[in-house]
């Protein structure tokens, strides 16, 4: 067993031979653990008279060789109670089921550098379709990098696209990231490469994250599996974002999740011509994700007091824009091309000739209007630049 | 004076005046005629205890010139209870001002085939910035075309980019479109062509719908007249589409007015990386616009009864989304790659080999697996290219 992997306690037994033995997010057998506690939901379970799917499967699984494999597979197993579990995670104990799945998992297998409660405790969840376009791309490892630099870790489910992209951008933030920057959550074991062309990214994540399963190592990833681990990345966060996602896809049910769990939700928008801002779009449209473009959308709706961080992102006025009213009815009374004598230009503006003058005077000192002649005024090329 | 202009009553007349010396929207002429009425605020524009700003171009104004002009313009100059009068101006008649302008047009001229009333009754607005890209054309083009074909005509403005796509949306319309298919609201007269590269889409405009403004023939545009222009264009439409605007942008100005005037905003959405999306999104991530990405979305939100018009545009299902719960369960329990035989797969998938087999010969009959040979299943490539 891994040097971080406290006692065998039989509670810890029983939580590890559960996740062994029952497909992860059965309701039933979450409601048995929740209504009879883990050790006698594992012993009723295993009782001759038991009628449970998993009978079977609990009957041949074989304790000390699945503890031999966790330990070959350089993984600990978290369980509640530990000072790695994250108890966010408890949100999931009285969410409704989506999709049929469920639950608090019973444990948790972890691999890498960092303590998963720490990544998980201020996080948050970037989710999207593995055939992202450069542009969803773009957006998720920019963002990420920006979150981590913001002390905002990452997680994500370490496949290809969006996933990979939003890992990418917080591994890349440099010794200051310190070694929780970013979680992966699979839907495999933790030593399983999954897919195989990440092998890199795996070991990357592990060094200066963790990677996180509550599927024993072994284990393949399956269409049921993956719902289900989608649950754990949206409770393990505090808000889940997707960035690019077509019609159909499985970031959708990670954003379902996360409404379950009562986080937010935040999309990135994209073109109406992208199918993979499909998603996106229709969750803003709906009311179902709240709109971000930039970091600092997504920490005004992480931080408490709101707006406050957007103070001071006002784009400065022009010129223009900070002239006196009678100082723009003058400007605007000017013709396009050509001069203006000031009797003509006090009836245009509709202002005594003396007021007028005077505006002129302050146009002229602001670069907008000149004197051509004596008495014959134009506006200038700086004007027209701004119009 | 034009076939279509009525009597010239006391009324018009001096409605007709003050158009022509009052500059639009100006709030102080606004509350005397809206306290007063339109013949006494002429009377006491033109008196000689007058301390109007308006005093002077009131003295100088040449009423039969005017109406010469007018006429040589192929105008008409049309009032509040002229058939052609469009009722939901009357909306500005309660709206508090934006940036100082405010108030229903004393008239309006208008130049063109249709009806201004025809064109407004059932139109939306669609506006955003001049220095547009192919992707707001395109949308504006499509969405225009796509609403007039739904009996819906579009206001705009006219100007470069957004404004002219969606006019030549519009326009694109072929018979069934009818006369009343787009009008633009100038922010000069309408006898003016302002782009001059705009004279051929005027033309066009003329001809299969209206150019409107509240300013007399032969006026030039200022920057104040293009932002009182705008309060036209949101309160003659039943809604406001903005497609792309830079942050700073004088549709965004429309917005204003549209909610002002209480008519709903609606935005398209773009990439996060493109500047001339900065305003829709913004729009829509402070809950001021509805993100619009389709017709379809445009209609229902412009329907009372809601989402009504979305019913059947769901995607249909692909063949493992339709599958029953153990049917998934046996199907899951299956390698991505070699066979399996029934009894592991009865462990694996934690069901009864009968219960098992039944569920393969389904799958099998919906071509997902099949019996390699006696006894050993696998998946088929049509499974795996839904996965």
């Amino acid at each position: 067993m891994s040097a971080r992997t406290a006692d065998w306690t039989t509670e810890r037994v029983a939580r590890f031979s559960l996740a062994h033995v029952v497909e992860p997010g059965d309701p039933r057998m979450w409601r048995a653990v929740a209504t009879l506690g883990v050790e006698a939901a594992w012993s009723a379970l295993r009782s001759p008279g038991s009628d449970s799917r998993w009978r079977q499967r609990a009957a041949v699984f074989d304790p000390e060789a699945a503890i031999r494999l966790t330990e070959r597979s350089g993984a600990r197993f978290v369980i509640p109670g530990d000072p790695e579990w994250p108890e966010q995670l408890d949100a999931l104990a009285c969410c409704e089921p989506v999709q049929e799945r469920m639950g608090v998992p019973v444990g948790l297998w972890v691999r890498g550098a960092a303590m998963l409660s720490d990544v998980a405790r201020a996080s948050v969840a970037m989710v999207g379709s593995r055939a992202s376009t450069s542009y969803g791309e773009h957006v998720a490892l920019d963002l990420a990098h920006n979150l981590v630099r913001e002390q905002i870790p990452i997680i994500s489910g370490a496949a290809y696209g969006i996933d990979a992209a939003a890992h990418r951008g917080a591994l890349a933030v440099g010794e200051i990231g310190g070694d929780a920057v970013t979680a992966a959550v699979l839907a495999c074991g933790v030593d399983q490469i999954y897919p195989s062309a990440h092998a890199n990214l795996y070991e990357a994540i592990a060094a200066r994250g963790v990677l996180v399963s509550e599927l024993p190592p072994g284990e393949h990833p399956t269409r049921l599996r993956f719902l289900t681990r989608n649950r754990l990345i949206a409770a393990l966060s505090r808000a889940t974002i997707i960035v690019e996602a077509a019609y159909r896809s499985g970031a959708r049910n990670t954003v379902t999740w996360a409404a379950a769990c009562g986080r937010p939700v935040m999309a990135v928008p994209g073109s109406v011509t992208s199918g993979l801002s499909t998603t996106p779009n229709r969750l803003i449209r709906d009311h179902e994700a709240e709109l971000v473009s930039s970091t600092e959308d997504i920490l005004a709706l992480l931080s408490p007091v709101g707006q406050d961080t957007l103070i001071g992102h006002e784009e400065p006025a022009t010129t223009v824009d900070r002239l006196g009213e009678t100082e723009l009815l003058v400007l605007e009374a000017m013709p396009g091309r050509g001069t203006l004598g000031l009797d003509e230009l006090s009836i245009r503006a509709a202002l005594p000739v003396p007021r007028c003058l005077v505006e002129l005077e302050e146009l002229a000192a602001k670069g907008l209007v000149r004197e051509r002649e004596a008495g014959l005024w134009q506006l200038t090329r700086r004007h027209l630049d701004q119009r």
